[in-house]
């Protein structure tokens, strides 16, 4: 990459809600260039990308030939991914994926090992490791400030629910949600998973089920460690976006709480009344899309590895696709241990 | 029992720690009159009940004959409850029993039986629902303030480990501590349980291991209503005795929150150091034992049922029973209805 | 006082609302015995102190005239408060004396010159002191955690009003309520009062200026350490009795928060609603009324000075009076340094 | 100005600190344009201007000349606050007025008459009423949610203190720091203030008194509604920029609380540390900024008043001048009604 000077070059994949992230985000900095956004439909490319002078496609094979181009972001749909990876790690480009890597477990392996053997600089989406309260929580069990880990409470409510058909095209609950947390939760813990068990029902909309899909879900996970995470997942709230973390070990607990964005309180009768938590999932974590890209453009700028990196993005999907058949199957499933 | 004047005779039976809690509360009262105290140990009930102007004995022959004794404590050890409800639903006398009820669901189920058939007033020690944060919850829910039950979390972790033998005489973390949290899950969600998955295992005392019991668990709850419930249960913390519930409903979600019995908070440099939670339960949870008390002497003066019941404790067993179960068979299992 | 076996002997003049809370914890400790209780309305005498045994009056004299007196607790109308002291006194009994000493200062001065040639030991019923919070703030302040005090903010809102004519006989709120502060932010700051400045008004209730008082006040008392002291005060709130305490030293900063008896949220929509702040002072300060009589007794049985000394309430009443006079001069007031 | 299309010309003078935050902002957005920038020092107004494209100049003429230019930011230093506005006024742009308007009330005075005079739309940087907590406080008081206002509390400590040179040519303590919050609590309230006393010392550095200036100071203002406000100014902390409200009505109490960037929690023996304050005022306050040019180029396109305006900075000038000599007489001071 040469010298700090040059801007990074970024072509963005995908221009939907994530995708739009993203080109704002490179858009406004000065280290990086927006070069390219490329989505099937043109017209939805272009009213994203020409505003920030990129240039537009509808297939990535210009963009990837393109040697202003660095870095790849792979903001396309779910079925889209794997293709879209292989495609990058063959042009030798850097690559931010979206998560899930892919609907299917063979899949994720086949970008893993492609990014591997090419050397790729390959992260993940896992833009929630990037929150500062999360990550804050991350470095003091890292300094050991709650001993070792015993169990992981993550909670992640969605504030609107997808509704069931894009729900599925996306992942699905237990994939593309819960692949955020799975990974938190090794991550906080610094341990594999071995074992989970995944209880779910559709609760307030039975159109999930038509895709085997559920709106409500609660899962165990055994680490290696033999720490236990434990997960409370929903597809909709009435209050807001609602994630925490609560990590307890042997000398301490530690909580990423909900956050009040703003701190108001009303004293009045035998209540006080307070500003509630953020509406939704943007609001909330907002911040952590730019602290990503920090972190992939000092990995391109030092040739080192994305952190998160796919290997990441592979163990946390081995857990979704276990959870996904102990869902099925009401029974615990081990989790097969494809990212070694 | 006639007019309200009169105050209600009460033996306790056991003067242990527990036991110890209820001549106390007793003995504070002037709508009661403590009037026995046994134990198998005479010296020890001496040492409790002298001071308090109470009988004392070893057996509970001549407490059952004394007409002055309305209602029998049974907080004897777990083994000797079965024991000592039979005699005391035999004796005619209303009954406060701590938890569990028994060592095996079978045990337990005769005593429901025996109660049921005398139309005995039989209250089971679920302090817990006593307490105001964990009552105002319930009432609340029922009032309808966060719609349907969709999802329960408890926490319970004690401040100091119960020894390894102690605990399983006691019934062990799934049956002794557990048969609290399965009730609270059940009465606020007003479902009964279905089945149950545990995960457990030994992180900090491989002692507990030797009584095939865990110092640490992670436990689902299927609820007849199609509510999802998870437990997380420690046997100590650094930190004091911490125990909280949140419920997730339809249009929005309710919490008893972490106490804090001082309001001090320091500000310096980047942090904010505040006085933690109550050291232990007993700091924590001691008005409900007196609340508890109210509401059975209200139940005597009406002849109504003792509630929670008898049967709530049989309910809560059989949860208990499962998921000792599933703990072994490492699989989720179906709960027996034997409370129906 | 001889042997730490023998139980305290208590007279408790006035059996008013106070003067039911000092019975009531006499009557409940074991190390301490409720011998008097009297009132000019022999009624009302009888009515609390039968009920424990106590033996009735309408003077003082037999009561100071009884050898099983230690302690005579002064909780009778204010303007009554120098005789009762000062008989006391004469009658060789140990003092627990309602704030404030009196209505004059001259007349508060008499009590404390008093009691110091005789060697009293007085205690003034400045409870605050005794709450777990505050006290943690000041030992907390002690201990170096906030460095130099620099400054103080106090505030006190009573839940229900005192009507104008009862809260004057008390004293009127800058000199009933007052004191009480004035004493909190000396002993926090381990300084001695030096000059305030007190604005107020009738804001709800314009009765209370028939008697020269406000409803509504905000001090600002300057201490001879340099710290400035300010001080908020309401005669009721729409929300339950409020007292908050903060300290801004050089290192830091210490909270006496607002504390919630119960631990329930609620978040719904926007909002998150949580149980209030006790209603009354009296939830909130119950149990600083049996530490004071620890401390008390502890004194009484070493022979030490009472803590909070008579001299603590001649100082805090200093500043009251000062108060008063700057309150009607609209100007700031030099305290008198009477207690020195 | 025509259609809501065409952006608006800013000229910003003064490169300094809160130069540089509006040169950013006006620069970062798609509505306004960023045409000058003036600085009495060349090379910094280059430094700040040129990277946005902005014509650089040392004295205000041409960038007043040039018709591109809708809107003249006043960032300079206090005692250029006069001139600058009222060449700005004879130029017929509008005004954002940094706070003090001047170092004299008759100067502040002489702008307000020149601008209504020309009917300049004329706006102070009373950035804190745009902030969103103190914002909704204020809301929520005119919805009627705590009745009338009886009493104001405001705090503001500054992390890192200004050294006394540059915090008297800022406007000292009492007039820099202190228009803020006069004029929050006059907002707040709805009423005009009446007098003011104030207390105040060299607790940390006496520098400041080099310059008849304090580093601690204490407030007491009252308002025409009766209305009692309170302030505790501090020149630094040892944890973070520190600002609060607390507002006491009839019905009921609104707090802008200490807002805590991040929500991480740690338990550990008997305490809870979490995550402090935000280090510095313009982590805390910098959306507050764009939220200001928002409104300004609101009232410039619809050809409305600046709010708040010029007129409220000379109110709350009209406050800290008496407060200056209140604390030099040490004696409450009535204010003088030059607003009106």
């Amino acid at each position: 990459m040469g010298g700090g000077d040059v801007p990074i070059g970024f072509g963005v994949v995908g221009a939907g809600t994530i995708g739009r992230v993203h080109v704002r985000n490179v858009a406004a900095r000065s280290d990086a260039r927006l070069c390219w956004v490329v989505d099937v439909d043109r017209s939805r490319a272009s009213a994203l990308g020409e505003a920030h002078g990129a240039r537009i496609a509808t297939t990535l094979d210009d963009m990837l030939a393109d040697p202003a181009v660095h870095v790849v972001v792979i903001a396309s749909s779910t079925d889209a991914h794997e293709e879209n990876v292989l495609a990058t790690v063959h042009a030798r480009k850097a690559i931010l994926c979206e998560k899930p890597i892919g609907n299917s477990l063979d899949g994720a392996r086949r970008c893993v090992d492609a990014a591997q053997q090419q050397g790729t600089i390959a992260a993940i989406g896992f833009n929630r490791r990037f929150d500062a309260s999360h990550r804050a929580v991350h470095d003091r069990i890292r300094a050991g400030d709650i001993g070792g880990v015993e169990s992981v409470h993550i909670v992640s409510r969605s504030y609107e629910a997808t509704p069931p058909a894009a729900a599925h095209r996306a992942g699905g609950l237990l994939r593309e949600k819960g692949t955020h947390f799975y990974d938190l939760a090794c991550w906080l813990a610094a341990s594999d998973p071995v074992e989970v068990y995944a209880a779910g029902d559709c609760l307030f909309d039975c159109g999930y089920a038509d895709y085997g899909d559920v709106d409500t879900a609660a899962l165990t996970l055994r680490l290696a460690s033999g720490a236990l995470a434990t997960f409370s997942f929903s597809r909709r709230t009435a209050y807001g976006y609602d994630e925490t973390i609560e990590v307890f070990g042997a000398r301490g607990m530690l909580q990423s709480e909900r956050l009040r964005p703003r701190g108001v309180s009303l004293y009045r009768g035998p209540r006080v009344t307070a500003d509630g938590i953020d509406a939704n999932w943007y609001d909330r974590f907002a911040p952590t899309y730019a602290a990503e890209l920090d972190a992939l453009i000092a990995a391109v700028r030092t040739q080192s590895p994305g952190d998160p990196s796919l290997v990441d993005g592979l163990r946390a999907q081995a857990v979704a696709e276990a959870a996904i058949e102990s869902l099925a199957q009401r029974a615990p499933v081990t989790i097969r241990e494809v990212w070694r």
